[in-house]
């Protein structure tokens, strides 16, 4: 019960989840999920600024892996090349743990606007960190900004079909697999122009 | 000064604006935008649902005419011609009057992430509108969640362009060449695939 926990940022999101999924998300307080988690109010506001924050930690590591990834892709690397890179880089946090609370955290988020709204809020934050690192490459803004929606929309295709595979599916290869798609469906919204190409 | 003055939506919107640009928006109250707009806060609530939405009502429209562009594109059109035509019936909305609000629209939401939650969520709700128009024509679920993000990425473009061009610059040819330029901007992502293509 030491307020010093090294896993209290981990005891905390599980708590929370539990709660909100038991109780519903307004009706849980924060001193319920740090009781529940063995630890106290004063612990959570150390590890989260609110109540919303305790759903959204792995939002800021995901942003900065994929960041991270863009950065160390090949020299020369076209735009998609990096994407492929950065979805590949987060399959380090891409956890049977993650993956056995996220069909619960979906369900939690789709109950309060407020928590769909901070969940955008996180996503047109790690888009920007998206753009950041292809920026520092050569792209220019307009093809960065496009790349930023293309592999956050692969991100999303592949977490949904990893949500629901089995323990032993790598998320990596699904990921590479909806960038592919959505590369071929950039050529079908103006199939015209594909076959004067 | 009646409370069924015709105009009242956008004396609201108007006083609200002026109200955040000079006081800023967390200190301005809902009875302070009524009075300035001279209605009572009852008024205000029968339009909006609170003080932020009051920044957002244009974008429920947006939402509708996209749809409404893409239902009316030609039969068979693709779904990059169906987007151009979601761009272009929203000219009708693109006003000086919100030409000349949108600069003090975009500082007063930069101030305040409650602001800019909302503003996402609105976004959000657009994609999903627009996905929906396209799906109703037959576009595949993975091809109009690209299409959307196309569409809008375009949209949002155009319209800091316009922002600050002069009243006698309209919205659709702006729109139109930021699609255009996206469109070119697909096949950069991934040149090798173009060129072998």
């Amino acid at each position: 019960m030491s307020r010093w926990a090294p896993d209290a940022r981990e005891r905390l999101e599980t708590a929370a989840l539990d709660l909100f999924v038991e109780n519903g998300y307004e009706a849980t307080t924060v001193a319920q999920i740090a009781e529940r988690a063995g630890l106290n109010r004063a612990t959570f506001f150390r590890h989260f600024a609110d109540k919303r924050e305790v759903l959204f930690g792995g939002e800021d590591v995901l942003a900065g892996l994929f960041a991270e990834g863009i950065r160390d892709a090949a020299p020369g690397a076209a735009p998609l090349e990096c994407l492929r890179a950065a979805l590949a880089a987060v399959e380090v946090v891409m956890t049977p743990h993650r993956r056995a609370a996220a069909a619960k955290r979906v369900a939690v988020l789709a109950s309060a606007t407020e928590l769909q709204e901070r969940g955008l809020l996180k996503h047109a934050r790690t888009s920007q960190s998206i753009i950041a690192a292809l920026r520092e490459r050569g792209v220019d803004e307009l093809t960065a900004r496009l790349g930023a929606e293309v592999g956050l929309l692969a991100f999303s295709v592949a977490f949904g079909r990893w949500m629901k595979a089995g323990d032993d599916q790598p998320f990596a290869p699904l990921a590479a697999a909806a960038l592919g798609e959505l590369q071929a469906r950039m050529a079908e919204l103006d199939p015209a122009a594909s076959l004067s190409a």
